[in-house]
């Protein structure tokens, strides 16, 4: 999906910060790196990835998403990474045995929304693309997050789980009611219009003999105006249809005034 | 994040078809195949696919989700793609002058859910990698569908915006309440246990000498006890604790016994 408005500055508002551990292939992160600037997510820490950084399939793999590739930072271990937050959630898709909270998406950014809306600091832990997170990191996190997939089909990519989070963040945080763009239906027309597409439409097919039988007709009007009338055409609508109706009508006419030559 | 329960069975609910169009790389028909697997859809569509079906990247791409790829149907056309279905939402970023509702996931995952729940067969169409859905192809749906990205930030991979639709469609068909797994805080211990485990901390350290103004005791108590009150421990918690408070109490009798043999 293109759609990208460039004369659209960039927002940095606070928000969660994304912290992969021990990343494995930079594909994955530059993916992350885009899912988070998808939602509006900016700060990634990477925790001692295994191909070093800067990674250019990062680059690659993040499609432009420069203003959170430029900001990565770089850690050797989880407990670096994050030192100055207040509150951690970690990801993972088993279930550990911890005697810890477990949120869903939707319960995990709510508490995350209130958090850093009351001027706390908090981050996502995410694990390796092998065998996620280990229970020490899991161990450090205030809570656990999971996402409510398919029991039998709950793998998730490392990038894709970053972004569930980060749309659900968007969510939480009042921010996705706004779209990019609005729709246009337009005002329908006023019912004299509608009405006078509706005689004209009748009165021509009183000429080219769709009512064949005289004592169904008012039911078949009702049918058609039922019709016509869901679609709520504007006023430029009705004057195309009506536009239709008239070819119609000279079709006929021509017919006719063969017919009346033919006669002679 | 691994997780995947092999015992448990794929389940095929009714649920929207994926359509892509003309999707170019077999790497994103792979990643949108998995996406639809993680959150149960199954009836992937792919209309003139650039590089033929089956798709080698596409199989490796979809990381055993074999149950979307054995399913794919492949069609010359979008009319073709869409015969069976009686409600259709189109996916794009852009704007397009055309007037149609335009919907977020939210709106639009509730409306296919009270749709295929009544019976009637939808699909979501997504375009291609470069330019998205062509006018002709927008034209054809029922809605609009937009994500609520950045303005600054728009553009998703085709399988990240899969994604996005499937969690939504999962959350609006009330799928998402059920977590893979739930928490296990355990039961908090009985207060008898808790306070005697306080008595015990505090009767340690007034031998350690913690509490240095006897007259702040009774506040530094209330603090200690609030606190570790807030860890709600459980009973084996609990116990742990004292273990801590024990080994604290035996260092301190070590050193009064020393004492008391140095002063022989």
């Amino acid at each position: 999906m293109a759609g990208t408005d460039s004369s659209q500055a960039l927002q940095f508002r606070p928000g969660p910060a994304v912290i992969l551990c021990e990343p494995q292939l930079g594909e994955n992160i530059g993916a992350a790196a885009r899912a988070m600037a998808n939602f509006g997510l900016w700060d990634l820490r990477l925790v001692n990835p295994r191909d070093g950084w800067p990674n250019e399939k990062a680059v690659a793999n993040a499609s432009k998403a420069h203003h959170v590739i430029d900001r990565v930072q770089v850690f050797a271990t989880v407990e670096e990474a994050v030192a100055d937050l207040t509150l951690i959630h970690a990801t993972t898709a088993r279930s550990r045995d911890m005697r810890k909270p477990v949120l869903g998406p939707e319960d995990a950014c709510l508490g995350l929304s209130a958090h850093i809306g009351g001027g706390g600091k908090a981050g996502i832990l995410f694990g390796r693309e092998k065998w996620g997170l280990l229970n020490p990191e899991v161990a450090l996190s205030d809570a656990i997050v999971t996402l409510p997939v398919e029991s039998a089909f709950a793998s998730l990519n490392i990038a894709q789980a970053v972004l569930i989070l980060a749309y659900e963040w968007r969510r939480q945080s009042g921010l996705a009611e706004t779209l990019p763009f609005g729709e246009n239906i337009g005002e329908p027309a006023p019912k004299a219009e509608v009405i006078g597409m509706f005689e004209h439409l009748e009165s021509t097919l009183d000429k080219t003999g769709f009512f064949t039988t005289p004592d169904k007709r008012p039911a078949m009007v009702n049918n058609l105006r039922t019709m016509f009338s869901r679609a709520r055409f504007t006023s430029q609508e009705v004057r195309t249809f009506r536009g239709i109706i008239s070819s119609i009508d000279r079709v006929h006419e021509r017919h006719r005034s063969k017919r009346g030559k033919n006669d002679e």
